[in-house]
Order: structure tokens, then sequence, then C-alpha cells
């Protein structure tokens, strides 16, 4: 049974959860990584439920030791990984506390150089020609007013991304990356707006289980046809 | 049944022919649409004697009367097309004539904005949330000497189909551009190179069967999940 | 005294007028070339009016033969052009007719094509290190609904450009694309709003004589620090 | 006499040198800013050797305490800024030590947001509608094997230039983003290269001279004519 880890899991019903889930009933051995034990453990179990194999580990992704501890507990057999980590972090930027704009730039990109390099170097040193995913966002490919830290952050992963789909193709390693144009139908948002109901009934929230299929589909294709980079949003989102 | 359209289908182990062929695999009837008859009742004679169902139409994309004419042939139950005209057309533009460089734009782009017209007339008029796709390349992304006609041509399509997919999307129709990076392991290149069958050991030709498979993912998102564009290409290309 | 050629001349407090009288007052014997004779000498009238240097030039840009004849026209010495040609083509696709969704494709693209063809062959034969620059928009970088005609055709002539400044930098021909993203403090627009004066007072539409003033830095750089693109919109724009 | 700051300057014949230099001859009083003090010296020297005003501040650009010192030297008066830290980081990121990666992105973009939060709240305090310009890189712009680093940290900068430009447009700041395509003909190569000379003589290598025209170029548009972001490279490079 091939392995796989997600990084950057919180609720169950958020995309971190329901990747695990997704990549579970797949035939994966399912690592679930997040910094919040409760809620890590909640996917595990849901995913051992449902009669698929799941480990819990708790990581802060930007902690190198952490990390490479993390891949010690997964051991060989990895052959998925997704970088799933990173929260928008709105503000302008004269009233930011630079620990605020650090902190992004350090969840969204410094913990996927961490992470990279670790599962890179599993994949070369076992001659696994596995697939590393990171999730992206509209904020990625440009700055807009009041999202600065995460423009900044998000475009930084991006570009990082891409050197290293470029820099270990040649290893067969495919990396890829996803472009999360608007707000997903998970505990996330539910949380932070009144109308998410409505939301939902109108379409103006993604279906995350429908987003969890294109890193399936990602990891399914072969060396022959990679993709590096997809856009997702509904069909209500102005872009 | 529903029905699909595929228009630029050359020879069967093309890009066009082996969408139809992976269309009808997946329970469409499928209208296949060329230029070339012979190429055409190739395809539609493989897909019958796969047991599945086609039609073959012969037809110039950049004809606006045979476009329609198409669209009458196809009738009711479309939701599926596929707009796959459109060659390279290498040369520097001060040798070029100003007819190659109109004929690239008319397959690549006009043809797509005639073929776009009617299909969304076709949905709209029948309250279908159909698919329509583009095949677009690195070519569309920006001009690279030599390659003027081919990449000014390839632009224009996919501003289209952008302003397609943002204009349509109320409608829940879904418009997606796919960017095929570099050669495909099909009967045009083949004809072209000396060392066919060496790039294709070499993992240097894209694998046709993959690529269309990424057309079925297009197509299978629901509208909450929606792509608009996504890139492909071999773990050998060079970009 | 060195030439220069812009087409796409309107009126005279517009983009191709004040192009031409700014690269007058810049030392250069201008023709002013443009598809209507009563605007065409205004501007020309203008120039002479301030000491300056200039000829008319009526001409369909998209006619091979009258771009060839207006070449005859200016003779040799030229060392600076510009494509100014094509306007805004608002609409639906659906709603289109192809006739005129080509005629977009012709004035932004095709003409363009015509000219660089043109003005390149001449700086070629005269081992001239000339200029050539193209009016592209916000439209040339994407897709946008109700505007597929014209982000079609602009983003077309981008790539057209593009493939130009690569095929012929070895030659020392410097090609350059601006992006004009707004509204212009010219005529078209006049005629067009009804709050003209007020958008002007409120710095929503671009300044014309500033505008021009990036075409001239264009002009003056060295062939060891070229820029091929850049935007230019007011501090009010959206972007 | 108005006052510009200029961070990031190394040897006089280097980019951040000659861009104080030339602002210095545009008759503002420059503050020279580096972690360097022979070099910054050297080019305050050199510019009040001119007969035009500079002073020097030695600054780790990614220290907070030290940039607010820094704004405190500068006073009242500024108008203009340039952030332009920032070396090429090379490597694979299988090899990279996680403090490389980290230093790369606090000099080329950390520093960058410590600068623009001081630079803007002094703007705003003022009401000065000055002007802040970024050295940017093709690095900006995507990933590159071997360059994920600099990549990254590039692409990190350039989007929180440009959530800065939509930010603070409407308070009449603009921002700008020049991206350096390629080598500039200064002491960074000169001690890099064995081939300098015939780099320079075959015009590989940009005219740094040329370049700043650049900036003053941004810095002398009016608000109704701003532009964002422009490219530099020779006519000898290849994109």
């Amino acid at each position: 049974m091939k392995k796989a880890l997600v990084i950057g899991v919180g609720p169950l019903n958020g995309l971190g959860g329901q990747l695990c889930k997704k990549i579970a009933q797949n035939n994966f051995e399912v690592f679930v990584a997040g910094r919040t034990k409760i809620s890590v453990d909640k996917v595990v179990d849901s995913i051992v439920q449902d009669g698929n194999k799941a480990k819990p580990i708790i990581v802060d992704s930007t902690d190198e030791n952490q990390v490479k501890s993390m891949m010690d507990e997964v051991g060989s057999g990895l052959d998925f990984a997704i970088y799933n980590v990173g929260n928008n972090t709105p503000g302008k930027i004269i009233d930011m506390d630079p620990s605020y704009f650090r902190d992004s730039w350090e969840s969204c990109c410094f913990g996927g150089f961490l992470f990279a390099k670790e599962v890179i170097n599993v994949f070369l040193n076992e001659s696994t020609s596995g697939t590393l995913l990171f999730t992206g966002a509209s904020a990625s490919l440009r700055g807009k007013a009041n999202f600065g830290a995460f423009n900044s952050a998000k475009g930084a992963l991006r570009n990082l991304a891409q050197a290293l789909a470029k820099e270990y193709a040649e290893n067969l390693i495919h990396v890829g990356h996803v472009i999360i144009d608007g707000g997903l139908a998970g505990e996330k948002i539910q949380q932070r707006v009144s109308d998410f109901d409505q939301r939902v009934k109108d379409g103006r929230l993604m279906d995350i289980d429908s987003v969890t299929d294109a890193y399936m589909f990602l990891y399914n294709q072969n060396k022959n046809a990679w993709t590096f980079e997809l856009d997702i949003r509904t069909s209500k989102e102005k872009w």
C-alpha cells in the first residue's frame, strides 16, 4: 500500500481533511499532518471508520526539526505529498506588524520549502517518481489592495513550486500547483460569514469534494502528460 | 444519450481522433468533424467498431454557413463541444505572405469564434449547462521568434476563450482551455520527424490518451469547481 | 532629419494625433497616417503651424497595397514607427456578427502585421536600428465578459509584437508594446460620455501628453537597456 | 530640495550606486543606504565631488529598528524611494540550507516590506504624493530550475509591490516595479565572470546608466499616466 502525506489539515470538512479522506479512499495509507491534535485526530478517526488507513502527525510546518521528524514517522513508501498550509492574511501594509507579514510567509512558503526539500529527498532516495502538490490561490498570481501579505506569500510559493517542477522533472517527480480561486464550502468560511448556507445554496462556495478530485487527477497523470497548474472556481466567481 | 461534437479531427491517432474515441467510450454519441473525409471516416469507423456511436461531418471550420449546417446535423442534445482546429504555422514575419498569417488566425481563432457562437446558442436555447473546450498551446501565452503567426492566432483564441468563460458562467456553461506544451505522439509529428520512435521511447512526446483524460476531467467537473485552464507537458519538456 | 510614421491617427487631441505632435517636436519629420482625411489634415496642419514637419497619408491599415504605397510615400530615413490602430469593440459573442469579430482583428492585429512586415523590411534594407511600437490595452492581457472581440484581437497583437521583439532584436530593431489601461482624455471618450469634464477633473482619464512621453522614452532607450512592455493607467484606475 | 532614499547600494558602478548618482544629478539630496560602509561612502563621495548632495546610511534592510532609524535620519521631505536590495541566490532546493532560503526572502522581500511600510507612512504623514520603486528581475515572473530561492523571493516582492500600488494609489503614491532581465555591466558581474570586457563589448550586459533612466522616467510620470511595471534587457538577451 502506497503512502500519502497531507500537511495543513484542519477541520474534517475543510480542504485538508477532505483531501485525506479522498486519498484514503483511493487505497493510500494517509498521514494526516496538522498543528491541532483534535482536528487531526477527527480526520484520522473518520478515515479509519470508513475502513481505510490513516495516521495522525502533529507538526508545525515551519519548524525544520518537526518536519524532519514527520518524515521519519512516515517512513518509506511515500508516493503522494500535498502542502496545504496557509491562511489568508488580510490587512493594509502600513498598519501591519512585521511579525504578521513574516508569519504569513512562514506558513505559506517557508513551510512549503521545508516540506518540498524533505519530500523530494525521500522520493530521490527511494527512486520514487512521486507527486508533490501545492495549494495556491488567485493571490498566487497578483497583488491586490488589502491582501499584500497573503499575495506576497502565495506568489513566493508559486514561483518555488514552478522551480521545483522544472528542477525535478528529470527525476520523474511531478510537482503541481492548484489555484483555488474563491471560498471553499468548509468550516473556515462557515465560522466567518453569517450567510454560509445561502452562499452554498447559491453556488458561491466551492464544493470541496470536487476540488479534491482535481488533486487526484493530477496524481493520476502519467509522466508523458503532466499538468503543472490548474485553476478552480465556482460558476459564480467573478474573475 | 448525450451528444458531443469535436471539430478539428485529422488522423485517428491524433488528438482530435483520440478525443472522439475517448468521449465515445464515455457514452456519448460523437460527431466527428473535420475537413478531410478519409480521416473523419476512419475515426468514425473505429468508434463504431468499438460498439460506440459516431457520425462524420465534413466541414471547413472557418466557413460560417458550413458551421451552421454542422450544428443542424448535430441537432438537439449537445452537451460537450471541443474546438481542436489549428496547426502550427512557423515562419519569420518579414518573409510571410499576408494570406498565410491570415489563414493561421482563421483556423486557430476565427473558426473558434464561429464554433463558440453556435455551440453556446444551442446550449442556451436548450437550457443546457454544457461544456466547451479549446485546445491551446504554449504559443497561447507568449510570442516567440519564428512563430509570430501561430503565437498571435493562439493568443487570440485564448483571450476569446477567457471572455467566453466569464460571459457564460452565469448560464452554467463551462468553458475551458487546455495548454498543450510540446509535441504529441501522433501522426502529424510522426510524418515530420525522422526519429519519432526514439522520441516516443525517450518520453519526449505527449501520450495522447493521457491528454484526452484531461479533457474528460474538465467535462466532468461540476459547476462548483470549474477549471478554466490547465497546462500539459511531458517530464522531458523544457519550459 | 529622421522620419517617423504613426498609423492610426484620428482626432488631433487623441493618442495618435498627440503622438505625431510630440514626435515632431522631437525633430522628426512625421508621416501622419489615418483613414479620415479631415482628421489627418488637422494633425498635419497643427504640426506645421508649430514650425515642425509633417505629411499626411490616407490609408486603410488593413489593405496590403495601401500599406505598401504608404511605405513608398515615406521613402528612406524611417527610424520610428507606431501602430496605433484599433478601437474597442464591445458585445456579447452570441449576438456578434462574424464580420464584426473579423473587423476587430483586422484593424487591431492584421494591420499590425502588414505594418510590421513593411516597417521591419525597410529597417533591414537600410540597416537602420529603428524602433517599432504598438499600442496595447489591458484587453491585451486577458479576456473579459462583453469584450471578447477586442480582447481576442489585442491578445493577438501582443503575441505578435512579442514575437517580433525577439525575432529582430539581433538586427537591433527595438519592438515595444504599450499597455493603455483605461480611458484617455481625448475626443473619442469625450463624444461617448456625458460627464467627460468631471472625469478629467477627477483624474479618471489618462493625460495623453504624459502617455506620449512613454512612447518617446521607449524610442530613446539604447540597445543595452530596452523595454518591451510597460503599462500605463491613472491613479484612479481599478486593476 | 527634495530628498531621495536608495537602499541596497553596493559598488559605485553598480545599479544602486548609479541610481544615487543619477538622482542626485536631478537635484535631489540623496540618502545612500547600504550594508557596507566603504561602498556607501564611495558613492557619497563621488556625488559630493560632482557638486551634488548625498548622505550615507549604514543599514541592514532586514532589521526593523535599523530601518526605522534610517527613516529618522532622512527626516522630512522624502519624495522618492527605491528598494534595490537582494542578490541572486542559486542552488538546488534539495541541497539548500533553510537559512539560505530564508535569507534570500529576508533581503529580497521582507526588507522591502519594512521599507515600504516606513516610506509610505512618511508619504502619508507629510501628504506627499511620492514615488516608491522596487528592483525586480525576470525571476519575479516565474520559477526556474536551480533558482528556486531567488525566484520565490522575487515573486514575493512583486506581488507585494503590486498590492502596494493598488493600496496607495488613492493617496497618489506611485509604486513601480522594474524587471531587470539579465546581467548588468557593473562590478558584481565583473568579479564573477572572466570575460566581462568581451560581454560588455558584445552588448550582452545592460548599460546601467540607461537602466537608471527608466527609474527616473517612472519618477517623472504624473498621476494621470503611471506605469507599474516595465521590463529591461539588452538586444542580445534571449527571453
